[in-house]
């Protein structure tokens, strides 16, 4: 692989660029401890991960989804018997998520200054609500390096086949760099574009139940951003 | 103006090419409904557009911000003592909200067609919900139509010019047809590109408190979409 042969460059933005699934982590442990006085943490986990599955097709992904998820879980593992105190304190929890500070992850800066050398288009390719993320780059101080934020509505084969037709590019003239297997490598591939995957050591299980072939040429896994440098020939 | 001389026509989405604003009154009218134990209609009304400007800069705009705003603003003027099960009905006001039927506006297959001949990049600039928005182009039919859908996060100045240096191309090469003077006009001809209101004979109050200079140059209002196939130069 090399810069130069790609026209666009995208990146994945959360686990990729900055911390995500943690804050989520940590949301759905205080949204637990909340509905403690109803259910049982696991329990509520679990019934908690079956609703946002039920609404991926209906609202799609990001904060103000996961809120609507919440607080349709408490109201069905209450019967709706539920303090309405307790929803007020959900969607507070939802606020303080979308106002969470930016942590960036290792070597994501000397990554992109290193690649905006080559002039390649670099773009950030998510899930997720538009204005939440174009505040998460805001705040990242990253923009100068990206053409723009896309949003994808799903990172299926169908949405990467819309997005290089958006790009008006080729397949093979497109990379994605991302920590989700399951999101940012397996339908790239399936397209014939190419795919850097970048581990992250907290994943959602929505993105855990993925595999991928080794073997293919235009696939690298690298243990840390900073190797991608390396991988598209750079020293 | 000549379709020729642009490299992309923009339609604006919600009541442009398809009917909106109605639905939300409608939803609004049964969400005070639902609130009248507690609230007197006019009064709620007032509380619920109060709560959405204040969550426009956290939430954005669509129909899961709309949601979080009918659910806070129940939460609020109950002084948080609502029955959870009127939660609930307004849950289910917002998911029928993201079923409603897709219903054309008069003349929109027409002006697409027409234009669609000159081979000008057409796409769909809206603010709202990507997935929300996805899933009524393809409902509409029209999806062959558009080389894309476009969201922004806010139709000011800023935004159209971040989404004229996503396109890659300048300002007079850009033309925006929308219903809103406030979004699709205004700040379209502040930036120096062109655009064509048509009215629409719903509007939503946040859209409401804004005028146009009508001598400009870049600009046309027209009183029925089909009007603009002549002002594009058609016969």
């Amino acid at each position: 692989m090399h810069t130069q042969s790609f026209k666009v460059i995208a990146f994945d933005a959360d686990d990729t660029l900055w911390v995500n699934e943690p804050y989520y982590q940590e949301t759905e442990k205080q949204f637990c401890e909340l509905m403690l006085p109803y259910i049982e943490a696991h329990a509520l986990s679990k019934e908690l991960y079956n609703t946002e599955m039920q609404n991926i097709p209906i609202y799609g992904y990001g904060i103000k989804a996961f809120m609507h998820s919440m607080i349709e879980t408490a109201l069905r593992v209450t019967n709706k018997s539920i303090d309405p105190v307790v929803i007020e304190s959900i969607i507070n929890l939802g606020k303080e998520m979308l106002n969470k500070p930016i942590v960036l992850l290792e070597g994501v800066e000397e990554v992109l200054k290193k690649l905006s050398e080559s002039k390649v288009k670099m773009i950030v390719a998510t899930k997720g609500d538009l204005l939440d993320q174009e505040r998460k780059l805001e705040k990242s101080n990253l923009e100068d390096y990206f053409h723009h934020v896309e949003i994808m509505s799903e990172k299926n084969e169908k949405g990467y086949l819309k997005l290089l037709a958006h790009l008006d590019i080729q397949q093979e003239e497109f990379l994605m760099i991302g920590n989700s297997i399951r999101s940012d490598i397996t339908p790239v591939l399936n397209i014939g574009a190419y795919a850097i995957h970048v581990p992250y050591h907290t994943t959602w299980e929505h993105e855990k139940n993925a595999s991928i072939e080794k073997n293919e040429d235009n696939f690298v896994q690298v243990s840390q951003l900073t190797d991608v440098i390396q991988v598209l020939g750079y020293n």
